[in-house]
């Protein structure tokens, strides 16, 4: 079955928080700077036909190629001449995505972007962090009779910032205020701002293409008979001044690049460099799994942002911040922990970066609630440290509120997991920096046995006790808009999954600090879980909520499987928790069949009550699988291909909701794909 | 008639480039900073019925009052609890609009918007610059029973700012990003960010109202039993860094406010002060002038900019800039003259300011082109200095282009004139300045005559010969969206009676400097035109097109008698221009009949063949006629209200086509109207 080549794609630089996003079909992609959402411009590429002059072939992301002046000339619109020039959208081309490199073929004509996934030095060096996006158009016309012209343009859905043309003495140009600049360095372009596409293209009179007025920003050049020709385009993005409140910072590459003009310089330098960079190793994963990871990865840089103190320029202090897709939050640490197997593979610094932030200034100390009193809680982590550029206070999120049991409220507990869980993953292998958290996993282990029960012998090793800024509500977990069977934190048996792994994770911790007694004790901790799951599976099944009423199934009790998988225990889980596995096994043969968990598609249905079933998590659930138990679903990921394609305008997303994108868009949390370039044997 | 109080209205600082728009019904008004047309934001303005606890009457400025979160909670909306507050809109209200205050009441609820419009100093004081709106909210809860709430928010329409609370020991106030703000001093008042306005009213948990998300930021406060308060809120604007290319430029009051808290501060310091400073003189216009003249000077005022250099800190230049409205052009030159009226009333040193910056930057030379060849033709100006923050090239504007007849061609002719008569305007009372441009005077002169004719016995007086930068084009008028009656230049009868003014200012400004033989020249050129006018209005009307076919009838003809009326040479007009004055009554009664230049309504139509009337130009026009001939039209300023108020989103708008308002929106030229406060006798 052919799939339609016009669905967007982020486009985007490391941690610039800038996208070029295009692919579906209208004004329905662009350039977003800080957006949680398109920008929803037209944008115009294109080549002339060859066997028809004036004809220009253009990718179909547009709405319309014709000039609307009614607001200056409400009478006289049609005294504007006649132009013969004419734009036809393309209904067919070929298009080959990877991480990297977004290929498009139609007629004889190629357009590629180049978008290279950097790793990211400490601190980094100026290519890996420049704000650009590199795009050539290549037209074969060895053949051909005539001269023809390409085109490549924009429309700008800034509010306040207008458009000039850009020329120096190797580049055209148009600059849109003072923070996007689209140019070429091909010697026989030229570049102008106007209100129709086909004015730029053949001006009777050339001054005219400085005229400042029009929405649209323009590329024109040619390629000669009997030419091969590769124009190389630079997309810069700039955005200068303090960005954020809270704490005032600014981007990082402000430091490299003092304007938006020296961005685009160094974009061409840089250019055959990042094209270079764009070659991936080939790997064993099948089209559908490497297209959902190359998607994955795309909206996840398109969500990054690197940001350094503004406070004392001597002293600038670098922050990695990854921004919640459509909803902005920053640094959302139950998607620090999904995305640190991706970040593990690429620079691991920016996840311990984030996790100091969140020790320095977004943990907090809270009691729990039992009944109508409360008692000692222990240390947990914010949901996140702010939204849309907007630092929290400390200790605060932007998302928790108290007096609730469903979206919105806390989520102590499994932050406090995902803290440690990420921590593992990004630190096991740097002693000197776990040791800096030495105390804080103590009170982390201490706090996750008090929010079980406060005597051992009460405890059961998962979450039993909701804390006290909940003020009488109950705490959810990162499945927020799930009903009870993921979305309640208590008792829920994704969480104990996610605290078995916990504690193992934080015993691997104890034991490269030394410290044997605590390693005894999260040992403990992580028996006491697995003999919990046991103890309600004794059906073979396991309850989405221990020990409470609950008619549910969830595929994610496996999910907590994956941090001993990666930490390289898969043979200790064999061997010492081999009855919690063989459930575990049952539970998912059991559960993973048509009317539980699993749609009339064959797409992952996370809860057999929900039909709100989310992408990064299933693409997890599948390597612990996988790495457990040799599966592989190609049916399923097919039809999780097509839950994509169907919407087609979000890029990658993460709630499907009956196979609808319906919430999560524009996310950066796909990249748990990135665990299917792992074998858990590797880490042993 | 009653007329509705709701439409919108700027509600500026002085040099800003910021208002609160508000007025019509819906979210069609809001906070908007840099915008050329309403930010189109919820505004929640209301207080707690006093018979109905639990009901809010709220100024009608929103399309809805609950929350929307279905992108974060997709299945489970309906689990949030049922807010027992309600907003109901008020369907009537009485509005009182001045030029500074807008006052509305409902109920026995008071809303008052201060807007100072500050005479600036050179340079201005912090108070005069400071970027804040004043608002106070009243109710005499005197006989009350109960406490009563109020409420003040709006919903946050910035793509990629986000909101939080912002508390001091004085203030409650929510941020949007690091350029809005909106705070109260009330002691018992909050504030929070939320979704639904209802949520901020009575939290069950005063910790929630610290969330982040949702994208309404909410002041709420409470009047007690026997009680009567007045509540304060300031609205600071803050836009900070660089904010303009071409030159680079930030906003002047960066000066005197190192922050957006900095800014509400000195608002709350100056309260009272600006409130006190917004008490008008009386003075004799008729309701519907009054009115009309305050909705211009809201909408001036809306759109000035005052900047200052940013490349040497140590020596920061004035940049003062009147933006285009909806069009945002910066300091285009057919407004400033029509303004310059305006300025000279307040602080006319912004006007030079502007005419110094083409003089040093916008000016150019010209060929003007005869059939087949060039001849010399001598200096003009740019139509404009840019476009949304754009300064464009020296020399050039963003408008103009080559090879037109209509709209968007040169208006070199046209814009020399404006310069001209500006500098007359703002200048003849300050010699030194006046001198510092004698040079340029005397250019002006000499261009005025070779873009007549080139040897002086061939001239007429007025322009016949279009500018070489038309490349075969024409020049055109700033009425650039009419036809030939009053969008051609060349031959134009209007332009005609402009170059009048335009010789008798030269004339005054070189006697000024003591140049006599310059004056005498200029003083002949006056002769000419007159002369000329004579000789086409034989019939006792002029046509729109000197010696060239026309069938068209205009009223702007008399427009540029403007100019020496306010010079003070009324009485030399009717003694020296006998003939031309009386032609001009002849034509003036002749034309302004239904049919011709009147619409049924009773409103000016400017030309017999256009629909497309410009209110600002109208009232320049009313003005000539009633300094000349005593004549007053209260039906067609009941009309001009009309046109304004059918439309009842753009503020104040100059183009009106057929009574509808179509181009030219969120203006700033109807400052005109300031002539209806000068008496022309008082400048002799």
């Amino acid at each position: 079955m052919a799939r339609s080549p016009f669905y967007n794609a982020h486009h985007s630089p490391v941690g610039a928080f800038a996208t070029l996003t295009l692919g579906a079909t209208g004004a329905r992609g662009g350039f977003g700077l800080e957006l949680g959402a398109p920008a929803n411009e037209n944008l115009y590429i294109g080549f002339e036909r060859d066997a028809e002059p004036g004809v220009i072939d253009a990718l179909p992301f547009y709405d319309r190629a014709e000039a609307d002046t009614s607001n200056f000339d409400s009478e006289f619109q049609h005294r504007h001449r006649e132009n013969e020039w004419r734009f036809e959208a393309v209904s067919t081309a070929q298009r080959d995505l990877t991480a990297q490199v977004d290929s498009w073929q139609f007629g004889d004509m190629t357009v590629r972007i180049y978008t290279p996934a950097w790793e990211l030095s400490d601190p980094p060096e100026e290519h890996q962090v420049l704000p650009a996006v590199y795009i050539d158009l290549t037209l074969d016309n060895m053949l051909g009779e005539r001269e023809r012209k390409w085109v490549f343009g924009f429309s700008n859905s800034h509010r306040a910032a207008g458009m000039r043309t850009y020329r120096d003495h190797e580049l055209n140009g148009v600059m849109r205020g003072r923070d996007l600049m689209i140019s070429t360095d091909d010697p026989e372009a030229w570049s102008a701002v106007c209100f129709d596409p086909r004015d730029a293209i053949e001006p009777e009179h050339r001054e005219n293409l400085n005229s400042m007025l029009g929405e649209l920003g323009v590329l024109v050049g040619r390629v000669g008979p009997q030419e091969a020709r590769r124009v190389r385009i630079v997309v810069g993005f700039y955005r200068e001044g303090i960005a954020t409140s809270g704490i005032e910072t600014r981007y990082h590459y402000l430091r490299h690049f003092k304007s938006l003009e020296e961005v685009t310089l160094s974009g061409f330098d840089h250019f055959e460099r990042a094209v270079e960079a764009c070659v991936e190793p080939p790997n064993d994963l099948t089209p559908d799994q490497a297209w959902m990871r190359a998607m994955a990865i795309r909206s996840y840089y398109g969500s990054t942002q690197l940001l350094e103190t503004t406070d004392d320029p001597k002293a600038r202090k670098l922050f990695w911040n990854v921004n919640e897709g459509e909803y902005r939050m920053m640094n959302t640490l139950d998607l620090t922990v999904d995305q640190a197997f991706y970040e593990l593979r690429k620079n691991a610094w920016t996840t311990r970066n984030v996790l100091d932030l969140f020790a320095e200034r977004y943990g907090y100390w809270d009691d729990v609630q039992v009944g109508e009193h409360r008692e000692s809680g222990g240390i947990s982590f914010a949901h996140d440290m702010g939204v849309m550029n907007q630092f929290s206070d400390p200790g605060r999120s932007s998302y928790e509120r108290a007096g609730l049991t469903g979206c919105f409220s806390y989520m102590s507990y499994e932050e406090l997991t995902n803290w440690v869980l990420s921590a593992a993953i990004v630190g096991i292998s740097q002693p000197n920096w776990l040791f800096k958290h030495a105390n804080l996993l103590r009170d982390a282990l201490t706090s996750l046995q008090f929010r079980d029960a406060e005597h051992p012998e009460d405890r059961k090793g998962f979450m039993r006790r909701d804390g006290a800024r909940c003020k009488g509500g109950a705490e959810i977990t990162t499945y927020d808009s799930l009903d009870a069977s993921l979305g309640q934190a208590r008792a829920n048996a994704y969480l104990a999954g996610k605290a078995f792994g916990t504690f193992l994770a934080l015993r691997e911790c104890f034991r490269v600090l030394g410290n044997e007694d605590l390693a005894t004790q999260a040992d403990a901790e992580a028996a006491r879980t697995a003999a919990a799951l046991e103890e309600y599976g004794t059906s073979g099944r396991i309850p989405a909520l221990l020990g409470e009423p609950s008619d549910s199934w969830i595929i994610p009790v496996i999910e907590g499987l994956a941090y001993p998988l990666h930490l390289g225990l898969k043979n200790e889980l064999e061997t010492c928790f081999g009855g919690l596995l063989s459930l575990m096994k049952r539970h998912f043969d059991t559960v993973l069949q048509p009317g539980i968990c699993k749609f009339a598609d064959g797409g992952w249905k996370l809860s057999s009550t929900s039909d709100n079933s989310w992408l990064s998590k299933i693409y997890l659930c599948q390597w612990v699988a996988r790495e457990l138990w040799n599966t592989a679903d190609p049916q399923a990921d097919s039809a999780h291909v097509e839950w994509l394609l169907r919407d087609g305008y979000w890029c990658w997303s993460d709630q499907i909701v009956a196979g609808r994108v319906q919430g999560s868009k524009y996310y950066p949390r796909g990249v748990t794909s990135e665990l299917w370039l792992t074998r858990s044997s590797q880490s042993e």
